[in-house]
């Protein structure tokens, strides 16, 4: 018994059979970090929750050093391993490349992959600068027109049922007209001086630091559940600790590190940001690395004339909604618990009650691109949404330079 | 590009190549309706996270109703179907049987897969009987001392992190002599008297209500945090509504539904009790389908002399730590966020902060059980564990019936 | 400047003018520890923050340490002392006796106060035993018939503005059908086992320990909130730590400690039961002394079939409240800040989101109590209320006596 | 004995006999709206719960209407009235002069009451403009030097138990090297556009709107707590409804409310402002009145390197804090109940556990002011305080109309 004998073939039917039906959809991944672990659990568990119309399949997994990819693909049940992303993306075999590399990397693997006719599913930030989004933007407009070939942004935090559910209940007009958003993204692991400088830290790398990695997502959810766009902001930005020792070995994902000694941080610790959205609501962000306590502590609340909302992603089963209409004397913030059937993504998971964790805004991510490109929708958020994010980010990045000027963001052809 | 023309074999080579040098584990899972769906996530997942010993393979499913059962597999990515569990426990290539139907099959199904042969996980409570709970425990060490076959009862709620961190740091001592343990299982889906009747609310197929569904896992995450038994029982148990209307067509599981009608509720809506444990401490326990507003309260607390846990299933990455030798100025309760890498089963997972969900700790389920079939450790919880369980839940189903009078709990062997 | 010259009746006069057109309600309190103070602090406010129809006037204090109770004057501004409650009683400028010494003198002071001619507050527990309870009762009954005296239990928790809008919300239906009630009242000044041994863990001075100190605040307000009794109770107590060191010099109050070494702890040190009220619900309730980390945790919950309320004494100024009728998707249980103007007693007090404290209650005790004085209402809650929580207690500790049995509660007359 | 005959002299005595041997301080209040209630409350009880080297007297309380006055006086226990402060100062009874007036009035009075030999509390905002707060500060200065005379402004939110215990622990070093404050003052009184214009919305009243009222407490805590000044800020204001009607009859305090028709908002509705401390930490203010929900949230947070420190307003009794040096697994913010003997001011209060409540803060500023003056110690937060936070209140107001331009915080004589 403890031995079975049954074939290496018969083992690898058992448990990954397309459904019956479906198409596949052959996923290339570039990178197998964090981010391509996080993608990997999504594409391999969206099809077996969701009733898809085409079938994920983990075809090929890409990174440059030969032993990690061929343990990241064993690990995480890849087909088939690259070493260049270039080979990854002239594969026949690929529907579509998700890009979980670090920022530097995005804009020409994007561009290449869209020309290649493939879909693009890209981590954010987009990119590392303005200009490189808009190359990115302009590829995946024409690789539409051209091949109806789609191309999506990798906010995740869009796809948690409590922020789902937010997003339906604002646009639903339960708050109202906006007065106030406030949004903090806070980390700590960089409160200890002696944490190691990694491709994180350094703006060639990474282009920014709690700037781009945390400040983007808040960026994104604040207007993507206000439901409009900024218009401009002002921003204060430090790094607290502007040297720090050089870790050893290679870095994670596309970029080696250095050898020893210690590295300059060249990237913002904390970026701290007020601005105004259309509507003349106002806002402020802070996103920071030195938030001694707080792992992942994204925060976000609206406030409109006729209602509330509040998030808090160390506590994602919630959302806390404060009904402007409710008698006086029983009004109160009430603890929504977004783990019912009738709220987004939950009619195919579990009965009441069950909450989901993390990674499982990757399986949505997942679910809501497959759905795209089966019926030929453009997702959500676009290359362009990504684009306007990097747009803000440059904003606070120019404001910071300029004594906190209030400084417009820039909106071409919006 | 849209429709790709690889072949079958090697779409299935995509998803689920077994990982190198790793024998597989084969696993026949009888059922397939909330608790299958479950285990087929914990299934499919652990071997993607964790560097298990033998990869876990999702070879068979079965079910009684071919249709449905079909439909399952494909979903959930089963490789093969059954509709007869005699036939699925006959098969060559099955290691492991999982037994997720109601309680009243478990005991057949379990018995006989272990003499056929095979490891067992049984969904709890372990019975509807101490006798077939008695039964199934004399199997499962006959069947061990023949040939080292591992049965597990599958009370999942031992391994999520944060339960998990509560042993450890209960086995550390850091809560001292025990005092008292108070935990509350609540939900609220029989609140509207219009609620259908089910399988689980008729005796034959459920064998109690509130007290075996949602006591059962006090019970038993009270002891095991503990790591002492109760003693004896006070209960006082109550059925709220007696007649209910019947679902229409087929129940959930292996057990059909009646067809129209109402029907008797024959088992309990609430449970609640007192008890002892072996070192004196005082426990209460209150399970409920009528706890309006509830949908899947499990808490648990634990004071002792040296402190205090408290968890909430409700906010499962959470776990409340009070150090009675804290200072007294700085003392209270501290929220653990139980998502860092020192944390039980978190370094396989995400970064710090990253929180896990329900479903996790089936995954951890079929971690723990790969590793004990792999290293020859017979598990926990074991059909011992969970037969004493059952023994507690008929002292307390006695004490009810005997005017709540402190029953004692047999411990025959023990 | 800094020693003004003003005579002591100018600065007299300068605090406490009573209010114009309000007769005095002249107050002699018996006691001066705890108790004393907050009754204190309770008539002093009462007065100044709402319009009552009679002023209270702190009149006489009376203690048996002439030096000790000299100085609670003093302290708390008492205009005369007694070392004498039958000297207090007599006396003609007294209205009401306010009783704040430990159980067993109550019945004794309260049967004398009512038979000469005075209104008084009780503090609770109302008597050490059930048959002292009844005779203070008949002497309440005797004295209204007779002299329109009114007798009121101090059970203060009654008066908080979240628990008052609890009983507003309860007894207009909010909850429906009563499905359970859950009572903790959790403190831990007893974990360490070299707390001293004081008049509160001797069943002569305290009549139980936690069952009456804690458990008997929690029966009364159950009930008071359910607005129905206990029918029966099933119970378990345990006293921890059987002996303990005399605490030093004197115990507070009237009963004088005794001297050194250690004494034998002769009440429950905790106790737990579960019980059914008159409609069906099912209820529970723990009180202890050994609960870690939990300084003063009186939390109550009631779920009925149209919602659920919860309060939390630790956070007083709120009422958690679960409406069935919302719908689905936005269901939750809602904060509801109780600092609102339509607020129980909060229009007298500040602006909208100010909270208040413990102490409050017992200044909404008062201003209650003068009301009931001066529009001859006969007060809630009644000696008779405080004789049936009496009853509740003595059930509680017959059942457990006897093996937990299940006790039904005595209602004679009622 | 409903209707007592004793003298009306002994009723006073009764209530207000002060303290053996501590001479009193007799106090006159300029304003009776919610500013004078509160500090009445803190006067009263003061003394009576703290042992004092002087005995707070409520001597003279004075405001415009004479019959509108004599009804507080009534009240609240005043023993004499005034109509015009001129008056009020210009009495040889009275030995502290406490501001509660709209801040337009606050230099006149203050000056003047410095220059009558009166100490003087003023509340906050110390004035409407940096140039009275000037005056003020020099007028305090001359004072002191001249006749020992003492200024404090009134930012109540500094004494509370759990701001107190926050100052205390940052002060010992608890969190290191600062890197964040966030602090928010959330109200929602304005969200509806129908909500009146009163003189808080007026600029000649108020000097400014949330700025002013919430901001100025929240810059004040931040900067006390931690322990250093702003140096810069950068800001946003906004006005959102800019007309509003005008409220009915006479307006609170002593500025007469127009007749009818609406009126021209003239402060700002909300301010959001970040800045700089002097070491180099980052922070954020978020003030407003649109808040939906909030009826009274400040909220502050301060991260440093060693520990975090966060308190919110609406659970008053906590102060959460997180120890970076506790072990990995176990760290976590720890809920602080501050309500333990050894905490701030709580030795005089209740046994552990039993809350206080907002008024407190005002009982607790009374108590320490008497202490100063008894012992010839300046207080804090002195009339320079109050300048300072003025000076950040205008750089903010600076910033705003510059386009939120980083504006630095004129220091003169610092």
């Amino acid at each position: 018994m403890e031995q079975p004998q049954q074939s290496a073939e018969q083992e690898r039917a058992a448990e990954a059979a397309p459904r019956a039906g479906r198409p596949p959809l052959r996923v290339g991944m570039v990178g197998y970090a964090f981010m391509g672990a996080a993608h990997s659990q999504g594409w391999r568990t969206a099809g077996r929750v969701f009733d898809l119309p085409r079938q994920p399949v983990l075809a090929v997994i890409c990174g440059r050093d030969a032993t990690a990819v061929q343990a990241a693909a064993d690990r995480h049940g890849w087909a088939a391993v690259e070493t260049d992303w270039r080979a990854l993306i002239a594969r026949d075999d690929v529907d579509l490349v998700d890009i979980c590399t670090p920022g530097d990397s995005h804009a020409e693997i994007a561009v290449a992959a869209l020309a290649a006719g493939k879909h693009v599913l890209c981590e954010k930030p987009l990119a590392n600068s303005v200009q490189e989004a808009e190359a990115m933007t302009a590829a995946a407009e024409e690789a539409y027109r051209r091949g109806r070939l789609l191309a999506m942004t990798g906010f995740n935090y869009r796809r948690l049922p409590a922020t789902a559910l937010a997003r339906r209940m604002i646009a639903d007009g339960r708050l109202g007209t906006l007065r106030h958003v406030r949004a903090t993204y806070l980390q700590d692991w960089l409160v200890d001086p002696k944490a190691p400088q990694t491709w994180r830290l350094r703006k060639e790398s990474a282009g920014s630091g709690a700037l781009g990695d945390l400040g983007a997502h808040i960026v994104d959810l604040a207007q993507y559940l206000a439901g409009e766009k900024l218009t401009g902001v002002s921003a204060l930005t430090e790094t607290f600790v502007r040297e720090r020792p050089l870790a050893h070995g290679h870095a994670a994902g596309l970029s080696a590190g250095p050898a020893a000694g210690t590295g300059a941080v060249t990237v913002d610790d904390a970026a701290l940001f007020t601005g105004r959205f259309a509507s003349g609501a106002l806002a402020s962000f802070e996103a920071t690395r030195y938030a001694t306590g707080h792992k992942n502590a994204l925060r976000i609340e609206f406030n409109g004339d006729r209602g509330s909302l509040a998030f808090d992603l160390e506590r994602l089963n919630e959302l806390w909604f404060h009904d402007a209409g409710q008698p006086g004397a029983e009004a109160g913030f009430r603890r929504i618990l977004v783990t019912e059937p009738d709220h987004p993504y939950l009619d195919a998971w579990w009965p009441p009650g069950h909450g989901l964790g993390y990674e499982h805004s990757f399986v949505h991510q997942a679910r809501d691109l497959v759905h795209a490109i089966a019926e030929d929708r453009r997702p959500e958020p676009s290359f362009a949404d990504g684009l306007q994010v990097q747009r803000v980010l440059a904003a606070v990045e120019e404001s910071a330079e300029k004594n906190s000027v209030y400084t417009p963001i820039a909106h071409p052809g919006l």
